[in-house]
């Protein structure tokens, strides 16, 4: 990737908000900090702020590099930069990470203000309602009054969905990418695997594991695992490890099949880096998420009284999100004369597609966001 | 089920075998016990016999009840017995208990002679083919010299492949079910993480827990937990759990929805039963099993000297073993000009249906055993 369409050195900013926040679940989160990055220059009428929101394991860090060093740039990076599909020239693009992360804004690693201590396993379940009202704040903050878009993938697309409905007149495009409605039983079943194999580690410690010194590294690590077999489809697992062996076969438990080093180095990286009680908060949220819940199970219900316009975009080879559930969101669109865009787009990858850099899926996102009208840059 | 079509009340044999049986892996199992059951009446001319090899965590228990009390039958109930597809008024039928399992044939549990405590560790890693020759030491020892059929599903569609490979002469019908010439990556990813679960657990003790009084429960929950997902459809997952809570939401990582508490059970109840270190090998010998591997990839060639006439049966939900696989299988055997039938079953239970008592499926493995020629019975 060229340097010349890069956001460049970027810095993240953190907003502290003192007001409580009031949960979904009942809870109350006292106060919070978001940390966010932006790239590209809001301009005069504030009318060119576009929100990505993060999937399970995303954060603030979007696009661009925090230090020359850097070995890798923000995780979106091949689609926000100057002259890439969200084009940085023309927008003011805000990153963030969310409330129960682990990368700085307020999560189950945070001080708890009424122990001193670590949240733990006292940190509340978050939904996406929670954290689209988290985002409100922060636009708020920001004095941005409406989004030109909001987009996310995976749960992401979630929120961006959830802004719709939470705030019509707030968003006027959302792009709902590689997402669902809400989980299939066996996209929960997944979660449910990788949740108990954190819980009954015995370093789990209910949840309190900092005070331990210690984290539940092996259930993370094969939570982890397991997610990168859902990422990835069969035909792509085949085609990059297939059968290959290492060193040929000895007849061991070790690693022999190239595939088993693959899932075991990605598993004991993020065991590394991940906080283990934000992956049980991510992935329940993923759970819960179905707006069509309160509305008897009728999705155009739920979302009719959504203003935004829509791109929906899936992947024919996602099987954990797959194309049939992105067409439930569009038809409910269109049960409601709303103005929908859909796209599915013939890729091998599986769930992973939304983050790489597809040319087909890359040029309907250049074409749909270089549509949307915006204000002068002063 | 009607008691009418039932074996009835049957008792495992024991097997000992003295003479020491060489393994693919390099070692050597110096003696070894084959548990075994029966059903039907072997005939004057011994034809009429077919042996039914049984997948991950199956057994010698494969029809009829051991008492009167017990809740279940055998785990192939369904299939074998007087005037089902299976019928034990013409057939002869053995199921047997694989080395390496834990329900009563030579395994980890077992004692070692060298040492005098359980192989644990110590036990060698079994293939598809060890298990054939061992098999085939049982069908000495009973003196049956060809098969009428051999029989298996998944693993066990395997070791039903490798008997027309390895003892060409010796067996007149297999039947295929649910089965691949090899494993995909994604699946022997899946095992490879169900391994992992077991082997970091803390308390499994690099496998000789035994010793230590304890078994990995943890990890061979998560296992089987996982196993589950796969071996049901998404559909099925959705027809039979859906989204469905137990209690309603209550914003917590206990059981909540129903899948949920399928999903537990399943695994309690395995980790009380299944030894791990069977668990582990089971997995691995599927891993290998790969018979194209020695001809260059070319299966054409690794069943180039078949003589049997098979049934190849497939379901088209079934995402861990699908059609495509089975097709493989097909087209290889159609290459040699081999006699093959294949039967592609629209079931929605995914891997699973091979178990089930599908109409089809019960009415096609009816026909074609009702085709297979035997001698008399006296």
């Amino acid at each position: 990737m060229s340097e010349n369409n890069s956001v460049g050195i970027v810095a993240p900013k953190t907003a502290h908000f003192s007001e409580p926040l009031a949960l979904k679940g009942g809870g109350v989160l006292p106060q919070f900090d978001l940390v966010y990055e932006t790239y590209g220059t809001l301009n005069a009428d504030k009318s060119n702020a576009v929100l990505i929101c993060h999937a399970l394991s995303g954060h603030h860090h979007v696009a661009g590099k925090h230090h020359e060093s850097d070995k890798y740039a923000g995780w979106w990076d091949n689609m926000i930069g100057p002259n890439k599909p969200l084009d940085t020239n023309k927008f003011f693009v805000i990153g963030l990470n969310n409330i129960g992360g682990c990368h700085g804004s307020t999560g189950p690693i945070s001080i708890n203000p009424a122990t001193s201590q670590p949240w733990g396993s006292a940190f509340p379940i978050i939904t996406v309602e929670d954290w689209v009202n988290s985002q409100a704040r922060l636009m708020d903050r920001l004095g941005i009054s409406q989004l030109a878009a909001v987009i996310g993938g995976s749960l992401g697309g979630m929120q961006a969905l959830q802004w719709t409905i939470a705030f019509p007149g707030r968003v006027r495009y959302a792009l709902v990418i590689a997402s669902a409605p809400n989980l299939t039983a066996q996209n929960m079943a997944f979660n449910e695997v990788a949740r108990q194999a954190i819980i009954t580690d015995p370093e789990f410690h209910g949840g309190d594991y900092y005070a331990h010194g210690v984290v539940p590294r092996r259930g993370l690590r094969i939570a982890r695992m397991l997610g990168h077999i859902t990422y990835l489809s069969d035909d792509v697992m085949g085609e990059k490890f297939g059968r290959k062996l290492k060193d040929g076969i000895k007849y061991s438990f070790d690693v022999e099949f190239e595939m088993e080093s693959y899932l075991r180095y990605q598993g004991d990286k993020f065991a590394g880096e991940f906080d283990a009680n934000t992956y049980l908060r991510m992935t329940r949220a993923l759970d819960y998420y179905d707006p069509a819940l309160t509305f008897g199970g009728d999705l155009s219900k739920a979302l009719s009284q959504t203003k935004a316009k829509f791109l929906v975009v899936s992947f024919t080879s996602d099987w954990r999100f797959s194309p049939a559930r992105s067409r439930e969101i569009v038809k409910a669109l269109l049960d409601n004369e709303s103005t929908v865009s859909y796209a599915e787009v013939t890729a091998a990858h599986g769930h992973d597609a939304f983050l790489m850099p597809d040319k087909h899926y890359h040029a309907i996102l250049q074409t749909y966001l270089g549509s949307i009208e915006v204000g002068d840059a002063k």
